[in-house]
C-alpha cells in the first residue's frame, strides 16, 4: 500500500475510527493535526489542496504530485481494511456492516458526535440560537439511535458478521464518549458490555 | 440471489436508488408499498418484522421465517450490486465511490430530501415552528452539498472511476428532484449535465 497520511483533528471520533483501523490491522498511518475550532480545516490552501468540503478526517494517500484525498471517515476506514478480516466475505453480512455504517452517519453521529462537540469543545454558553433550539430533538434522536444499537446487541455480540468489523470501529468511536454529549448508558447495558468486549480485543487502541 | 422484496414508499428517493440499481443490473425485485405520511411505518408489525428503526427503504432477502432485512437505502444498493460493474474493482475507486455514498447521506440527503419532503408532500402550511426554523439552515447546507459536486464534475464525468457506479445512482435519486425543494441547478451546469448523462445510460429507469 502507498504511505497514508491522516489529515485528523485528534478530538474527533471521526478521526479516531481511522486510526483504529489502522492500528487494528499494523499498518502505518502519518498523521498531520488541525485545530477544526481555529478554523484550519477552512484556510484556502486546505480547501484547495485536502478537502473543497473543508472538513476532516481526510486519508492522503501517496505523497506530493501524485497524492490522493478520500474524505468521509468510513470511506477510509474502507480504505484501509478493504480485503482485511475487518470486512465480511460473507455478501449478506458485507452489506449489514455498511448498513450500521450509514445509520451511524445518519441517525448517531449528527446527535450524538454534535452533541458531544457543542458541550465538550464549544461549551453551552457559546452556541448560537439555532443550536440551543437543536439540543432536544438531537437529545431524542441520539437516544433512538442507542436504542435501536441495544436492540441488535441483545441478541448479537457485534454488529455484523460474527466478530468485530469497521461497523463495530465506526461505532465505537462516539458511543464510548457519549457521556461526554449527555448521553449516560446506564440504560442500555448491552450497548456498555459490547463496549467493553470491543475494547478488550488484542489490537484495540484507545482514543488518546 | 435469493427472492428479494423491497419495503418501499414510491415517493422516497432512497427507495428509488434501490429500484434503480436492480433495474440497471437486470435483478428481479419485488415491492410492498407503505405511506409513510399515513405513519404505516411505525405500526408495531412493521417495527417487529421489517426495521425496528421503523424507516423505510428496507430491503427483504428471502421469504417467510428465514427472511432477512436490510435497511439503510445504499446498504440494499451495494448488496444487490456485489460483484456488479456498478461497484469499481480498483481499491481507491470502490473507496472513493463510498465517499460519495457517505457524503450522500450526511451531507446532501438531510438537506435536499427533506426540504423536497417538507415543500412537496407536507407542505410548508404545516411544518412544525423547529421545522420552518430549519428551513434555512438546510438550504444553506443543501446548496453547499451541490457545490462539492458541481467542483467534483467540473473534472469527471462520474463519481467514482471511469463509468457510472452506486455513487451516481445515490446521488441521482435526491439531485433530479432537487426543484421540488427549491433547489435550482441553473448554478450547477457540470451537476444538470451529469444529470442527463446518467439518465441517457441504456439500463436508466425513471422514478415513478
Amino acid at each position: 500500500m502507498q504511505a497514508l497520511t491522516l489529515h485528523e483533528d485528534p478530538r474527533s471520533g471521526n478521526c479516531y475510527k481511522i486510526k483504529l483501523t489502522a492500528a487494528m490491522l499494523g499498518v502505518d498511518l502519518e498523521t498531520r493535526q488541525y485545530d477544526i475550532l481555529k478554523g484550519e480545516t477552512r484556510s484556502d490552501a486546505f480547501l484547495a489542496q485536502v478537502n473543497a468540503n473543508g472538513r476532516i478526517p481526510v486519508l492522503q494517500i501517496g505523497e506530493g504530485a501524485n497524492a490522493r484525498h478520500l474524505p468521509e471517515s468510513n470511506a477510509a476506514c474502507w480504505y484501509i481494511a478493504d480485503g482485511s478480516r475487518l470486512i465480511p466475505e460473507d455478501r449478506f453480512a458485507r452489506a449489514s456492516m455498511l448498513r450500521w455504517m450509514f445509520f451511524e452517519q445518519y441517525n448517531h453521529e449528527p446527535n450524538i458526535a454534535t452533541l458531544r462537540f457543542w458541550m465538550r469543545f464549544v461549551g453551552e454558553t457559546n452556541l448560537s440560537a439555532e443550536q440551543t433550539a437543536m439540543i432536544k430533538p438531537k437529545r431524542v434522536a441520539g437516544h433512538d439511535a442507542l436504542r435501536v444499537m441495544e436492540d441488535h446487541l441483545q441478541t448479537h455480540d457485534w454488529f455484523a458478521g460474527d466478530q468485530a468489523s469497521l461497523a463495530d470501529i465506526a461505532l465505537y468511536a462516539y458511543t464510548h464518549v457519549a457521556d461526554e454529549g449527555g448521553f449516560g448508558l446506564s440504560d442500555y447495558p448491552h450497548v456498555s458490555a459490547w463496549l467493553a468486549r470491543f475494547a478488550a480485543l488484542p489490537d484495540f487502541a484507545p482514543m488518546v
